[in-house]
Parts: structure tokens; sequence; C-alpha cells
């Protein structure tokens, strides 16, 4: 962070960072201590990335160290450097060799970075927002930009399904609920056309598949249409 | 929202929704006014949100008119509920047929969503975040999941390339330079190996061709060459 003016946005930053488990924080020239009570508070359970801050007299010195490094931008520049989306720079960050170190610049909150510091950079970030209203807080910025990078870095499954305490049905458990189903379908004569039953069967199990139904869950229905089947009171 | 607790988180939530373009926000039996002076200052820009968010005394109520919910929760619940990843949630948004109508359920700043909330939803949508710290606040949690949606939506470019005032250099501009600077760099024995010389030439003018100059640039690098071979002072 180049120049940050508020301690606590310091705070809420690094906050931000831990969240996607990034705690490299490198401070150009911070107008406040980022180690106030004020700042410290704001950066919830993040403190140690607070504490293992380090501070820098230029941006030069504070990516001296590193292969490749992104300006983040909300406004354009007038500059020929290439714009990447969040989510490309963080492919580029994880394509780094072995041993190589990537950086990213945040500005003040109120102006951003300059331009002396966006010529640093290998490319510029600018996240697409509400052309409208894109102002973010640094916080946020940082967010989104960590947050791309750990997505990147885990390839976390899209979709998951828990099941405790209970298997998935197997198909012999699933085919005996269909049939019992069925059976009393007939009986209590929803399915009585016989021309149309094979298709409002399939109709019927096919809705039942699609719930991907665990073996609790087929007993739960089971224990559901035997209550049903009770006279009312 | 679900029983919001402080309107200014209300606020600041309704500004992470806007920088996305997000604009129907409905609360749940929220605890405070959400259009106290703290709340709109905390909204920044997106007042208008604030102005527009609708009161509903139930999560039945607000999500009725909704096709598909997707209930936001940090922690896992223990439900046989699919958990989508955000961008995932957002994809099937977007697969919507025309006139569907889509919900994100957010509960509340401590505690999050109640089990009733999230038995209301079709499917769960959990960010993926630093085992070891992931709680966001309400603001970030909205943020990270309009963020998706309007990513989605946009299907913005990755990469672009702004050129101002100036056109990419065409390759005669470019092929007189480098035969200039060769021509400079033979006459002042850089490339005095007349056997290494076409490896060489090479190299460098694959390094310029990687910058992708545009035709002011190319001027500046005549300018400099010519600047270079003045005699020092």
């Amino acid at each position: 962070m180049v120049k940050p003016q508020l301690a606590e946005n310091v705070g809420t930053a690094a906050r931000a960072m831990y969240n996607c488990g990034v705690t490299d924080l490198r401070l150009v020239q911070p107008r406040e201590d980022h180690l106030t009570e004020k700042a410290i508070a704001a950066s919830t359970g993040a403190e140690k990335v607070l504490r293992n801050a380090q501070l820098y007299e230029s941006t030069e010195d504070a990516i001296a160290d590193l292969n490749i490094v992104f300006a983040t931008t909300a406004r354009p520049r007038d500059m020929v450097k290439p714009v990447y989306h969040p989510k490309l720079a963080a492919t580029k960050v994880l394509e780094l060799p072995d041993g190589g170190r990537a950086g990213f610049l945040f500005g003040r909150e109120k102006a951003g970075l300059e331009n002396d510091d966006v010529a640093l950079a290998d490319a510029i970030v600018e996240v697409p927002l509400n052309p409208d209203y894109c102002s973010l807080n640094l916080a946020q910025a940082v967010l989104l930009m960590c947050y791309e990078w750990y997505q990147a870095h885990l390839s976390p499954e899209m979709e998951s399904l828990p099941i405790r305490n209970s298997l998935p049905a197997n198909k012999d458990v699933l085919v005996n609920f269909f049939e019992r189903l069925e059976a009393d379908l007939i009986e209590t004569g929803f399915l009585r056309l016989e021309s149309k039953r094979p298709a409002m069967i399939r109709n019927i199990r096919n809705m039942f598949e699609r719930a991907h139904l665990t073996e609790q869950e087929v007993s739960t229905l089971h224990g559901m249409i035997k209550s049903l089947q009770r006279p009312q009171k």
C-alpha cells in the first residue's frame, strides 16, 4: 500500500488479506502508525498481518525483490500498459516459476496510485464494476484482488453436497421406494389410467432422482407416505 | 438481508451492491431504521439503493416472487443441500429463463442466517476462504457475491491495452527502427562479431517486438538513441 492515509483502513485491508491467506503486507510511507489501537481493532483477528507489515521509504524499495507487479487502479490512466481483469492477474501470479514473487500496489484512499507508481508495474489491474459507481474502499479493493488470487490458487470445487451420517441412497433403496410409491399410487387411483402410467411413472422417478436423495431421506419419505395413508382424525 | 443489526452495515452493503449494479435490496425485520443519517452516510453514493429497499415481516414474504434463492453462509450447516461456489451461483442466475428472478439471503452480522432461512433456499453459497480466518463482514460478503454476478453478467475482457493518441506501430516503422538500431550497433562495435550477429539481432528484435510498441514509442526510442550518441559533456 502506497501512502495509505488512515491506519484503520490498513487494518481492514489486513483483515481482507488474511481472509484469503495473504500475509505479506508492505507499506510505503503510511501517514499514520499502522499499529495503533484503532488499526488493530479494525483488523479484527488479522493482527498478525499488521504486525508482520514491512515499512518502506519508496515504492521502488518495496517492490525491489518482486518479479511481477500489478498496479490496481479505478480510473483509466493515460499510459500504454496492459489492463488485466483481477482473475487474469491472479493467473499470471500462479504461472510464475518457482521462487517467483508477485506484488499488488494499492494507492491512497482518496486518489489511488500516482502515475509514477503505476509506471513501475508490469500491468494495471482494473475491477470491472458499475460504470456509474465504481469507487471501492481500500479494503474492498484488496478483498476482491486477494479473493481472485485465493480462488485461482485453490481451484475450489464449484459444487459440493455435504452428506452427514447417511450414505447416498443406492439404486436398490431408491427403486424399492419407487415401486412402493407407485404401487400405492395405483391402489389409490392416482395412476389409474394404464395407458398413461409408464410416462407418469417416469416423470415421478425423474423428479426424485433429481433430488439426489440420501438413504436417510428415502426413509423419511417412506415414513411420510405411511403417515399420509393413516385415516385422518 | 434477514434481521440485520446495524443500519450502518446495511448502508455499506448497499454500496457494495451498487458497485456491481445490483439495486433490489430487501430487508426482513431490520433492527434499526435503514434510512438513518449514519446508514445513508455509510452507503456513500448508493443512497438510492437504501431508499428503494423493501421491508418484510418474514423471509418467506421477502422471497415469495423469486424463482431461485441462495443462502449465503460462512459455516457448514447440518443439511443435505448443495453448496455452491459464488461463481456457480452467479451462473445459475444467468441461466434462468426470461422473467426468472433470483435472490441471495444474507443473515445477521453476528450469527448469519438461521437454519429455517437456509432451508428455504435452493442451494447454499459458501465463499472458499482461508479456513483459519473466514469471517467476512456483511458488506464484504455482499460485495463478493455481487462481484461474481457482475463478472458473469458482463463476461468482461480479461485483458485490454489502451492506446491513446498513437497507433500501434506498423511493421514498416518497426523494421525501420530495427535497421537503424542494428546499423548503429554494428558501427559502434556491439555487433562486431559477424558470426554471432544474426542470432543477436533476432534476440534484440524479439525483445522490442514483445513490448508491442506504439508509433509514438518508436519515435521516443529513436530520440533516445540519437541522444545517447551525442558526445558526453
